[in-house]
């Protein structure tokens, strides 16, 4: 349900506006809406809402909500939490669209806040109004002036307008948010404590805003969402629109995510599946103020870095040191420049200085601002170069405005991304860091943050060209979606019902039987090359070998036999209810031991996990996810992803395992998941053999839901 | 050679001072000083130097060094790089003691210079003068108002005063990175632009810095040191003051190391031992400036937490969800408070608010200042709790003031550390911020980075912890020094040599012989267990597996003579000239493979490295350093320090095995490293075999030097 581009349309800009629960006491949340409205700006009609009272300040107030004058767009309401749903419904029955609910004592307190907000939830859906909250501080619209809200956060007519919204979880930590963005000089335009989300959620208007011109960087904070398809959504769209979405993730740590739960108590599936969202789409990931600033900067010069190369130009050797170290961090290459850029700029630049990348021109370019700037533009035209960043000492008053100028101008004419690391106290360079912003130009604090920006760019370009390479090969679908046979309700399909699976989705399996005991207790010879794997196959024995179920390397006729009797005696006797299939005889495999696993999150839908087996997966944690369905070329980005890769794509030597064919078997195993998301809650393939020829799947379980 | 507490007393308050290349023109180097002077408040004389002129600006100017009056204590030279060493030369004829060098072209710009720089290393030796620089832009001592330098930096003589030092390796970043601080309220005492350390070095001015009762924090911007044990010893005498140095490091990437290397041309060492130093000693890793600002302000509490037990106290659950995590990333922890606690609490706090720790107030505790501060008092009264973040939002005005003065009363009667998470613009609560600095309650601008404030003094206190235990448990040495013979020159032992080595220090091996080959050809029986493992016994064989010099698992007599022959045939043809000793024939061993070497860094001297076999050390660098010597206490820090130390202590049931004797090896190597560091360069145990009954090394490798 994306709402249309102007969905939101009179609830952030009201003809009128209704303040139910209004006062005359400025300490009552329902006493600072009116004056908050009236220094705001609002141009519109407020109507005070409250029996108790003939007048609010100037205003006459009207007794009930069926008393308010038409039109009226917005009803803000500041009243007890369990008066809250009646006033909705008055409100519904009053024609007015929109309402913000201020009242706190829902979900956020406990059972009995929790069974009030299901009332409302189901009063909101009769009465057809759209609400905001409960539990919420406000909104800003800093365009038209419209402030609904209370609370210090609100007391700020002369915040800086600008191209960036926020969506916020937190209401009290948004507007702490933004007024120490504004005082860095980054301006907002719409500003959204979203509460309890019982009706609209950050995420629909995050859709909402992500669409509107005005709104060139999006940011949400974000302790968890119910939709996880919704943020896939949202962030395939910015890579479209080429907008970023700064997303600040709280609630990540087991004490933090227990912190959140008590604070607006958002149901969160775990940070390693937002994270997987926020790699796939347009979003980037900050942590502080300071970050969301820098970034959001560097995305207002509406340019991307075509690659990973990059130049630093300064006049100050430490800052060079200090940026590339972190220019190294965030992946990006500092290449030489090209031997023609080298003899131009040798004309100009200092002796002895270093024209090596990053180009150190020293304290020598110290006044010589034409020279510096014509390195600049020598670099900007370089072909190896896809982006710049400059620090620079000059930029104090009309020298430094002149140098701006003139710095903005050879910026203008090329499409590469520059930047400047101010290094210094901003007030001391107002003229040229005017200049610079008029032109978009993005300058940053420090040297380490600049680089920090400029890594933000890269991967989030990167990000858009993986999305439209993906969006132009297709779904790359490996095979037609297959039928197939679950039994009814919830519980685990035998390892020989699992590998039929992933067979009949072309995931190569070890070859099989599964046999009676008596059947294999009259073999004449052997159905399956040895030497085998001897295992007891249930859908009611998940830990096989816990069990004494398995026996492996069996190698003739004789052993077979006795480990078969063995595994099916174990199998009884550790759980004498257990149906039993029969004995599965497999023929054994080798290998790379990898782990290709899946879960269908009740948040995000179908995932898929890929490590190394044993300690590297389960000590080590390099495992990487996507969400399923995906192709070849998306697995062999999993693949490429975990810190022990090199043992699959050659370590010392060692020849190279069939790589491609685990992309395949990834990428058959998303399509099996998605295909039956309806009925598989989980696969796991723990091993997977992976050998130079292909691979094999040597166990499988999967898990159904009902 | 550590320095008097007063050894530089006169470079940085001297008496009078002597601007050799005086100028009048202020775009000159040499015309800036004089000015600065003056501006700066400097009181005593000084005394232009420069044959061109009779006078500059008001003060008469002098035509030689010799002329200038007596007493003079500093001279500043701004001179062409060739005028150098003489002027030095006639400083020390004249008396001066100290000399700062701005020029620049000494090794910074290549060859030429370089041999010019170690003209001028060898005039200064014999002068006795003690210089700061070349190639450095100054000094300030903000307590004696004395600006020695020239640039933009120095042209501000409202820098704010305060107990932090700096010393910087670059001086246009040191001087930027003032200025942010400045401007964020962090005050400094000393600021030293180290330029091309000819003589006096970054660490020699940090360990007089040190010792002075007004430096109560050191900031360090470093690029490389040439003398890792005097930054080592740095690091123990901060623990022993308590105070921090706060390390600014940079050069550490690759990139980043070239580019270093061009700035200043430091020679320096892998950061992993600079990390191995910063670890050990009391060093504070820090890397922009805002770092450096709020630890600095922690550090300035002057009171350590005496665990990693925090509570965050907060009226907004955004920001309590967001310190939560990086509370968790930092390793602190948010127990529970005491029952007795909870119950006081709850008689003020306000109803539904969460007092979990984090204890979040919510919007309810609005302009109910003292209970706020009750609830402090209550918390940091709690024995559970190490210390406390409050994050708090009536900051404002006289209202603001007054809670602030509450708050630091409260922090008065503890000992505990307390830091206030302002999270909004500072200008709206300057006279709160003015009582909690007074006061000396740190104060950080988000709550984010406060928590990494917090993380800051907790990883301190413990490394002061574990260096008090370490200091009274004494050296630890577990053997005696044991006299080696080596032969003499650079070269390789062969295995069997090293291994009698690591037996002498008491480290356990296989059980081995070595044999001629034609003893071997006559064995009758096997003069070990078998399986054996056969090799070539070389000093001039390094790879032997290479080689075809190694058989494992050689299980009889006969197949021993033949291994033993293909082993010496193999190494032959391999390396037809090697020495061979013989045939090394070892009991096979087995266990969990690490791997244990060191080397003898020029830097650093002997270092340890410890890391588990294969993968884990060469793709994945799970690897820990610490400097030679060490205890067996120690040794167990490092084990449980790297990523997949559970494989050695126990994981999914396995049994754990015998770190006690793997932490007694590592130290035995550390001292058989550090006893013998004139001739051992490198030590190699790969791989020490690790199991339940204790270790064994099964191959060895010790590189000398001359």
């Amino acid at each position: 349900m994306a709402p249309a581009p102007d969905g939101f349309a009179r609830l952030f800009n009201p003809r009128a506006i209704a303040v139910i629960g209004a006062s005359p006491d400025a300490a009552r949340i329902g006493g600072q809406p009116i004056p908050i409205l009236i220094e705001s700006g609002f141009r519109g009609n407020v109507y005070p809402v409250n029996p108790k009272y003939p007048r609010v300040g100037e205003l006459a107030c009207y007794p009930d909500v069926a008393a308010v004058p038409k039109p009226c767009d917005l009803a803000l309401i500041a009243v007890a939490a369990p008066l809250v749903p009646d006033l909705i419904a008055q409100c519904g029955r009053a024609g007015i669209p929109f309402a913000i609910v201020f009242s706190a004592g829902f979900r956020e307190v406990g059972a009995e806040g929790a069974a009030l907000e299901a009332r409302l939830k189901e009063v909101i859906a009769a009465s057809g109004v759209r609400v905001i909250g409960p539990n919420c501080i406000g909104t800003m619209n800093l365009v038209d002036r419209v402030y609904c809200g209370f609370g210090v956060g609100f007391r700020n007519p002369h915040l800086k307008l600008g191209p960036v919204a926020l969506v916020s979880q937190s209401g009290g930590f948004a507007y702490s948010v933004v007024a120490l963005a504004d005082a860095e000089g980054l301006g907002f335009n719409y500003i959204v404590s979203a509460g309890n989300e019982t009706d609209v959620t950050t995420l629909e208007l995050a859709a909402d805003f992500i669409e509107r011109n005005e709104v060139e960087v999006l940011v949400l904070y974000v302790e968890g969402v119910s939709d996880g398809g919704r943020l896939r959504a949202l962030g395939r769209r910015a890579l479209e629109l080429g907008k970023p979405v700064l997303t600040w993730k709280a609630g990540n740590s087991a004490i933090g995510r227990a912190a959140a739960e008590s604070h607006t108590a958002s149901m969160t599936a775990g940070y390693e599946l937002y994270r997987a969202a926020f790699r796939e789409g347009g979003f980037v990931e900050v942590n502080d103020v300071h970050d969301l600033v820098d970034i959001s900067r560097a995305f207002l010069h509406r340019r991307l870095p075509r690659g990973p190369n990059i130049a630093l130009i300064t006049s100050s050797g430490g800052s060079a040191v200090l940026m590339a170290d972190e220019c190294d961090r965030q992946g990006l290459v500092l290449p030489r420049l090209s031997a023609a850029t080298l003899e131009e700029m040798r004309k100009v630049a200092p002796k002895n200085c270093s024209l090596a990348n990053p180009i150190d021109l020293t304290a020598q370019i110290s006044g010589r601002n034409e020279d510096f700037n014509r390195v600049v533009e020598l670099t900007l035209a370089d072909p190896n170069i896809d982006q710049v960043i400059v620090r620079y000492g000059n930029v104090q008053g009309a020298v430094g405005e002149a140098w701006a100028r003139q710095l903005a101008g050879l910026v203008g004419k090329t499409d590469k991304p520059l930047m400047l690391a101010l290094g210094r106290v901003p007030d001391e360079a107002v003229a040229a860091l005017k200049v610079l912003e008029d032109a978009r130009v993005p300058w940053v604090l420090t040297p380490l943050r600049t680089a920090v920006a400029a890594g933000a760019l890269h991967h989030y370009a990167e990000k858009q060209r993986r999305f439209r390479s993906a969006s132009a090969r297709g779904g790359g679908r490996p095979i037609a979606r297959q039928a197939l046979e679950f039994p009814s309700g919830a519980g685990r399909l035998s390892e020989h019902e699992a590998k039929r699976c992933l067979a009949a989705y072309g995931i190569p399996i070890a070859r099989e039987v599964v046999l009676a005991p008596d059947e294999v207790a009259a073999l004449r010879k052997a159905p399956l090359e040895f030497p085998l794997a001897v295992k007891i196959d249930s859908p009611d024995i998940a830990h096989k070998t816990e069990a004494g179920a398995v026996q492996l390397g069996i190698k003739d006729l004789a052993a077979l036999k006795s480990a078969a009797s063995e595994v099916v005696a174990n199998a009884r006797r550790h759980q004498p209810g257990a149906r039993v299939n029969g004995v599965l005889l497999a023929e054994m495999v080798h290998g790379t031991e990898v782990i290709v696993g899946a879960v269908n999150d009740r948040f995000f839908g179908p995932v898929v996990m890929f490590g190394l087996g044993g300690v590297f997966t389960e000590l080590l944690m390099d495992v990487t996810y996507r969400f399923a369905p995906f192709d070849a070329v998306t697995a062999r980005e999993m693949i490429a992803e975990i810190k022990a890769a090199a043992l699959l794509t050659g370590f010392r030597g060692s020849a190279p395992l069939a790589v491609d064919a685990l992309a395949d078997a990834l990428a058959r195993v998303s399509w099996l998941a998605a295909d039956h998301a309806e009925r598989i809650a989980e696969i796991d393939i723990n091993p997977l053999f992976v050998n130079a020829a292909g691979v094999v799947a040597a166990d499988a379980l999967i898990v159904l839901k009902n």
